[in-house]
């Protein structure tokens, strides 16, 4: 049963074939929310430690970190901020750094640059994920390198030199050559996460079917972990909660093991706990009952991340089980 | 691809491999519902027409109708009201000719009494579901050849004279069983909805686990339709609409066809909704988009049946395209 280890200064996460499906929150990413970008420009990192708080008080197991951010002013005064090179690897530090100092839990180092990658895994305490390797050429060959070099898993996203293809059988290909590539370097499958990618259901109506397919595939063949920027599936469509949460209930039952998601949505999380609990995954119900308190709380009409943050410091933890007192 | 075909006076509706999930509306059952028996005692049948009415609006495909009522103040007037087979033909009849009168569509006749399935069987335009039988001798006797002599589908329970199993190869078993026996009498597979059994959750822990993977094997290697009631998975959870709704999303990824269910639901209605569409049954997403728009009005506060109600009757159909003009 395939097994991946990551961990923090003192927690682990394992992405597993017979875990509970391993949440990534996905909300410090500065790519798209202009607003935090912004922020992040001027060195105020406060809308980080609440992401870091709130999604790990939602249920994120596991927290990626995103240094994408375009610093418009600093570019119009300075032409090397125009370039990712520079602005991404110090950003990567100063975020690793602030959302080790406020939660503890595991990391997933999310770049496309390679020297933001490395400054991450510098800054790391613990076994991060790293995020991520292509199938291009020349990713391939500067990002299984730091892999090995820091013996970390890895995301592999199944996209290579031709672009990302609608075909099914030329993702499970380009999954196939990444893991080979990495054996070749003395990683093992176990260290790599399969992103089959995820498209819009809307501008493709096979989208869910191939994923369910791909993932399938992928645990028995490959016997890889899987994960996948989950909301993919319902972009531009209305009623996008509806959607997602169908999908991770789906893609959990096909043997998808972990996704790159907002936690901070309980309707999502919802579907999560209660797939878990279909699965076998949460044995007695206890997490699935704790959730439940927290979706009581929902319905009086606290805000989800304020009701779990109330729940996860009343002295419950989040499986249901009270705290040992000191 | 297994097709099996119901029929009212004048509609069709396909229970299939490749057709969108079959809701069959469970409300019509006094079973558990006092009030609704006492109402069918005194001849009462408002709430049987508005459960019709709202079930068929809400997107039931197939209605069932359950004649299990206990009339506890004409038993104590008259002692042959303590038997089911003198209480059940009538009262079968009457619902059918009730429900058929209010709403044209595929009609699925509950009892454990055959002779109110005949009743029901007399009383019923189209082609009916018969519901049902098991892999009890006695039941196999009685009510297969009231299925080749009406020319129906019927409903398959996975229980036999043991009892229900709890070990899914036996529940296969008892299913393989009496698909054959069918075949003894000249009835296919195709007409043969296999109800696998699903036991709560809370009470067993690989009950979801159970059923995904008897779904899978039906479809395979006994070429049936599947069903179930989708509710006993929550039985005595809490939120249990949350468990109910990943419950059909995964069923439906897993292969399941249809499900007796309650269609009054919004929550569970927007999971069938968004797997039809995850698994390519909705091409476009037309019925998708119809459906968000009676969640608009819900998330008015308008509730559910009412804002299903309106958006039928107004001259949009649920697959979203307009009504051509007479």
């Amino acid at each position: 049963m395939t097994r991946t280890i990551v961990e923090s200064k003192s927690k682990t996460a394992v992405i597993g074939f017979d875990e509970p499906f391993c949440v990534i929150g996905e909300r410090i990413n500065p790519t798209g929310r202009k607003k935090l970008a912004a922020e992040l420009e001027v060195g105020d990192f406060s809308t980080v430690e609440r992401d870091a708080l709130e999604q790990v008080a939602c249920g994120a197991m596991v927290l990626d970190v995103n240094s994408g951010a375009v610093f418009k002013n600093k570019m119009a005064e300075d032409p090397r901020y125009a370039d990712n090179n520079f602005v991404e690897p110090p950003l990567m530090r100063d975020l690793i750094a602030l959302v080790q100092k406020t939660v503890d839990v595991p990391l997933c180092i999310d770049s496309s640059v390679p020297a933001a990658l490395e400054a991450g895994l510098e800054a790391c305490e613990g076994r991060p994920l790293l995020n991520s390797v292509t199938g291009e050429e020349e990713r391939l060959e500067k990002i299984l390198p730091l892999v090995k070099k820091y013996n970390v898993p890895v995301v592999a996203i199944s996209n290579d030199d031709e672009g990302i293809s609608e075909d099914p059988e030329v993702r499970f290909a380009v999954a196939k050559k990444i893991v080979e590539r990495a054996a070749d370097f003395g990683i093992p499958a176990h260290d790599i996460v399969v992103d089959p990618l995820v498209m819009p259901v809307g501008a493709m109506g096979t989208a869910g079917r191939q994923v369910f397919a791909l993932v399938k595939q992928l645990r028995e063949e490959l016997e890889v972990n899987t994960t996948c920027g989950a909301s993919n599936i319902s972009f531009g469509l209305p009623h996008r909660h509806g959607i997602n949460s169908a999908f991770l209930s789906m893609a959990i039952g096909a043997g998808m093991t972990s996704a790159i998601m907002n936690p901070v949505r309980s309707v999502e999380m919802e579907a999560v706990n209660a797939a878990n609990y279909l699965m076998n995954r949460d044995p007695g119900g206890a997490s699935w009952i704790g959730f439940s308190r927290v979706l009581d709380k929902v319905g009086e009409g606290v805000p989800f991340p304020e009701a779990a943050q109330a729940a996860s410091a009343g002295g419950t933890r989040r499986d249901g089980r009270r705290r040992r007192r000191a």
